[in-house]
């Protein structure tokens, strides 16, 4: 398997999950700007802005390559002279502060020392937690990575609840799900089995979403609830602008600005030590953003 | 002078400068919140939340020390053992786009090996640059730096067209000021001189910022203005919590988050890819964000 098969395997991805979501949402339809890189590469950004579903959302494919710039050495793992990296990366943000927020990440790093490594992650950032919601997807989750390893699923939530963790807020940013990182083959497991893990997750994605979505899409809410979405909102921002290797890595690599911050939201708010009241659904949301939750057995 | 003296007139100050702009802005008035730091220390946040004037502003004396964490040695220039940090910080997002945000922190280090430092800044961003009201506020600043050295304007000025810089975004974060970091007595400069240059910058905060707001605040406004002022502060969370040492100093040093990122806007907004229209106001804004704009023969 080359470099550039799991390039087109990422790019198919991309053009699978969009028109799932496009038929998801119903109303909105994905713009797209092709993206070059100076140093070498480029993309294709993807966004949605909707009134039906997602508010703002973004399903980016990346295949960049060049040299290893020291910036890259000094923020990164990358070894070597020159890298290739191709990937795919969604947030989307719905207009319902009842449907969560979700991201995805599948990726592949190529060094020309001989190196490679997958790396992804899927979680899931509802505004308000049902636990049994946060239970069927980590289930989802579960029944992918057992088809590949028993050891994924539960090293890989833990992995997830380290990572989107803010340490500032000790928060989880939500309720995890599972990441991975230079994962290259070994005994009991395939270059092609991770290749294939990756978009096996990728393929789910949309439905895992969709299940999610159509029990918050159609919920009343109220401006009260409009705020609380903001303020997790907010959160959201400093998590992925203070902590996110992925943002950071982008930034540093002479990546494409708009591009990486798509995972923004249209907007977030912050209000001073807010604390939500005694036995509010909000309350709850916050007592439950701890790590080394079992979802599953919530659910 | 002793850490403590030092450490009293910044306490000072903050009184000061929370009663001149409880006066200007008319309605408003600061909540305290004292806070104690586990490590060693504490600190008086105040916030003001108002709907004249100020939407939302913080005021912040803290008195910190203890000993220098492998965090603190990883992400900072601090050497020795034990610290101690006292300052003053200051950050207001006005209600109406036609008053510019503004930004000031002075602040002393002091190390058990016996060194020593003051560092400040102050700097301003307009939703929509007028060049004449920046080149006023640069003028004040000119004046207060002329009294301690001829040398410290025009350095202290570059300091800060570098250091309130987005380099994703190939923008500064508005129209300057002054910045300076590590200053200690040299032949020219008495440690009192430097304790008196932060504090006469402090003293004459509330004139600078009086200044900008008293043009701005009875002007009408747009909803669409309203929007780019979201859009604006966006970008200032972006530098906040992307580059903003400040910031990272008091997030890896234990320090309180809410106080801390008192600095954030009531609300902020992403919008994929926007770009201003040809002539408008907004596009001239977006022109004088660079670097090295002399900013004092334009007023």
């Amino acid at each position: 398997m080359t470099k550039e098969d799991v390039a087109r395997e990422m790019r198919e991805l991309q053009d699978f999950i969009c028109s799932k979501l496009e038929a998801l949402d119903g109303e909105g339809r994905f713009i797209e700007d092709k993206w070059e890189r100076n140093e070498g590469g480029g993309g294709r950004t993807r966004i949605i802005e909707s009134n039906a579903l997602i508010e703002k959302g973004g399903v980016n494919f990346s295949e960049v390559y060049g040299e290893v710039t020291p910036m890259m050495k000094k923020n990164t793992e990358i070894t070597g002279d020159s890298f290739f990296a191709t990937g795919v990366s969604i947030v989307l943000h719905p207009n319902n502060p009842h449907v969560p927020i979700i991201h995805m990440n599948v990726r592949y790093f190529e060094m020309d020392d001989g190196k490679y490594w997958f790396g992804g992650g899927i979680d899931l950032t509802p505004h308000y937690i049902v636990p049994a919601q946060a239970g069927a997807f980590h289930r989802g989750l579960n029944v992918i990575c057992d088809q590949y390893s028993q050891d994924f699923y539960p090293e890989f939530k833990t992995w997830a609840d380290n990572y989107f963790f803010i340490p500032h807020r000790d928060e989880t940013r939500g309720v995890g799900g599972i990441f991975y990182d230079h994962l290259s083959e070994s005994e009991s497991v395939s270059k092609e089995d991770l290749l294939n893990f990756s978009m096996a997750l990728g393929r789910e994605f949309p439905n895992l979403y969709a299940y999610q979505a159509e029990l918050g899409r159609a919920k009343e809410f109220t401006q009260d609830q409009l705020n609380w979405m903001s303020l997790r909102r907010g959160r959201y921002v400093e998590f992925n602008l203070v902590h996110d290797r992925g943002t950071k890595f982008g930034l540093v690599s002479g990546g494409r600005t708009e591009s990486i911050l798509m995972s923004l939201p249209k907007n977030a708010s912050w209000v001073y030590n807010n604390v939500p009241s005694e036995g509010s659904q909000e309350e709850m949301t916050m007592s439950l953003l701890k790590k080394d939750i079992d979802w599953i057995s919530m659910g």
